[in-house]
Order: C-alpha cells, then structure tokens, then sequence
C-alpha cells in the first residue's frame, strides 16, 4: 500500500504520516507543491520515528511526482485549495486511486467556530467534483485531534466517521483509519452524509475552548 | 428544583424523566397537550420506577398548568413544535424559569439522516425567538441515545453539550446533566454554537444504519 499525504508539511498530514509510518508497512510519501518542504518534512518525520526506535522510510517529493504510483491519496491541505491541488496532480493521479479529503471549512465568530459549509454540500464533495472520474473519492480523518495524533507518545482513543459512495474504497479507507493504534474507523454512509461529519471539528475547538479539562479534544461514537 | 418536561410522553422525556426520578430528589412533572395523557404517562414511568425500587412520586398535568411552578423546563417536543408549545405556555412560564431545548430538525433522503437547519440557525435558536424575554434558554440533551435511556437497567456513557447566552443557567443544566448517572455535560459555549451539536443527531443515527455493532449510539468527547 503506497499512501500520499499531500499537504503532508501540516498538522494532520504529519500526524497521519507518523502513525502509519510507526503503526504499519505502508510506504508513506509526503508531498508539496515545493519539492524541497516536503523532502525536509520526510526526513524529520523519519528522524522523529527514528528516536523512537523506528526506522522507517518516509519520501518527500512534489504533489505531481508525489502521486504517480499512490493506491491512495490523503488531500491533507486547507479546504480552500482541495480544488486546486487536485486540478495539479489530475495528470498524475493513477486511475485506480483512492483520494481521501479530511478538510473543514471552518469559520469563526466571537460566540466560538463554525461550520462553513461549501455551497456543494461539503468539503469532501468539493474534493469528490474536482477528482479526475475514474477515481474514487472518501471523506476520513476530519475529526482527529492534530496534536495528539503528532504526540507519538500519545494514546490514542477516537474514532473517525467514512464516508463515501465506493464501498470498496470506503472499506480500504476504513482499514487504514483501524491499521493507526487507537483509531476506529466507522462507516458513515453515502459522501452526501459528509456535511455532519465535518461539522463536528469546530464544536471539538468549541468544547477545548469552553472547558478546562478538554484539550485537542477526541470524538468516540459507542 | 422542578422540572417540567413538556412532551413528556415522547421517548426524550420518558428516558429524562425516568433517570431523574431515579438518580435525583428532583420534583418531575410531566406535560402534555392533554392533561389525561400526561397523568398516564406520569403514573406509567412511576410504576416503572417503582418495579425497579425506586418509590418516586411524578406529576402529569396539562401544558399551562405544568410550568406554573417550574424552575427548568425542557421541551422535549418535535423541532416544528417549539414555536407552538411556547406560545401557549407564554403566560405561565415563571419569570426565573430556564427554558432546555433538545429538539432536532432532521431529514431524510436515500443516503441517510441530515440535519435541517432552521433559518434562525439552529432549533435551540427557535426556541429562543419564541420564549418570553425573561427566561434563559439552553441547548442540551440534543444527541442522548432515546432507547437506552429509558432502558433503565442500561448503564449510560455519554456527553451533553450544553449551550447558552446566561452562564448561571447553563451551568444549572450541566447540573441537571451530571445528576444522571453516566451522563455528562459539557459546555458548549454561547447558543450561537448549537448548529455544530445538533447535526450530530442525524450522524448517529447514519452511524447506526451503517455499522452493525452500533445501536441506538451515544457520543463521548475527550
């Protein structure tokens, strides 16, 4: 299994990248749309694995080159630019790929943050209108707590919802959200139910903001 | 302290009425649009209590009648009824009383259960429009799992988030949460904030539908 975290300099694309690369046999490659960032961040995750005692190769090229021989690819960047990375690797994404978009629009006011959700229903439709056809597109990871996930010594314990209209793809995605110690992959159904999925991330800030004993806060469904 | 459940014949309020007549020394009254029905539901959830060892006295009267007293009262009614049912408790609502919204508008399409968003932004925000300027309106026990809480034999596991604009009445109701064995409440922050709380309803239940071992879900936050 060959995964792709473009965007993988940021938050969740590290986290992401850690965890699979500790918890699995994954080849994981980090992409950017500048090649040296994201050949710099493979190589600290590696160093970072590498203290605690895993050796592991991590790759860090372009988005282009980045996606050419992905299984699946993890869209790891801000919800405002899930269309335009996608327009970039469309030549280079090969046709039985799995794109994952774990983005949310988020907007912020002074009562707390909200969901900004895209005129197309969600971002994870944003990614699945701008995906070459022959691709499938999963929405998965929306909700994980970002420092946490980057804290390898961090337990986790939390769940992520996928959802998504290829159930085989769904079913893989849902394998590699089980394959990361702690983290349960559910089933959320068809894409169209991705707008309920992505609304819990601002009331996850919410909650850490509005109580004093919840940071980076986890969601567990049971 | 009393507690009014408006619609307390619906599975909501029986599963609220039961745990706080089991867990608390809480005065419950039970209100329906028909005194007669509100008298059986209240003699039923009593006998019911009494059959599990809990001797505890609730009240059902008609809707006016049964805020006249009530220091909290929670309209445990569907979302197109909150308007209504407000409006014809107007006159007898105490000024002090704090007025508990766990509606949720929900719909549905072939890919599953969606949150309905009600123009005012949320259904606790409906609920706000239509109480009398005196009362401190607040969002909680949108997302409690109805079967298992009136399954008082089920031991519970699962969070509320509570919102609000009155600080004082808010963390009144986390109270009311925290008094149910197993249930916590957790704060939300202002009652802008109960769009993101109540799309969590019609997610658990997708989850449901499509995860064979999830039944009837609660949701924790940690």
């Amino acid at each position: 299994m060959q995964i792709t975290i473009l965007g993988g300099t940021g938050d969740i694309g590290e986290g992401l990248a850690l965890r699979w690369g500790r918890d699995t046999d994954y080849q994981i490659t980090i992409g950017s749309r500048e090649p040296e960032r994201a050949s710099a961040a493979a190589q600290a995750y590696q160093k970072q694995l590498e203290t605690h005692g895993y050796q592991v190769t991590i790759q860090g090229q372009g988005n282009e080159a980045a996606v050419n021989d992905a299984d699946v690819v993890v869209l790891a960047v801000p919800p405002y630019h899930v269309s335009d990375v996608l327009d970039a690797v469309r030549q280079s994404v090969p046709e039985d790929a799995i794109v994952v978009s774990p983005a949310v629009g988020i907007k912020r006011d002074e009562d707390g943050f909200h969901y900004h959700r895209p005129g197309v229903g969600s971002v994870t439709a944003v990614a699945a209108d701008a995906a070459p056809d022959s691709v499938a597109v999963v929405g998965a990871f929306h909700n994980l707590p970002a420092n946490a996930l980057q804290a390898l010594d961090n337990e986790l314990n939390c769940d992520t919802v996928v959802v998504g209209d290829d159930d085989q793809a769904k079913k893989t995605i849902i394998g590699l959200a089980d394959a990361i110690d702690g983290i349960q992959g559910l089933d959320g159904g068809p894409l169209a139910n991705a707008p309920e999925v992505e609304g819990i991330t601002p009331l996850l800030i919410n909650l850490a903001k509005y109580n004093e004993d919840l940071h980076d806060v986890a969601v567990t469904f049971h």
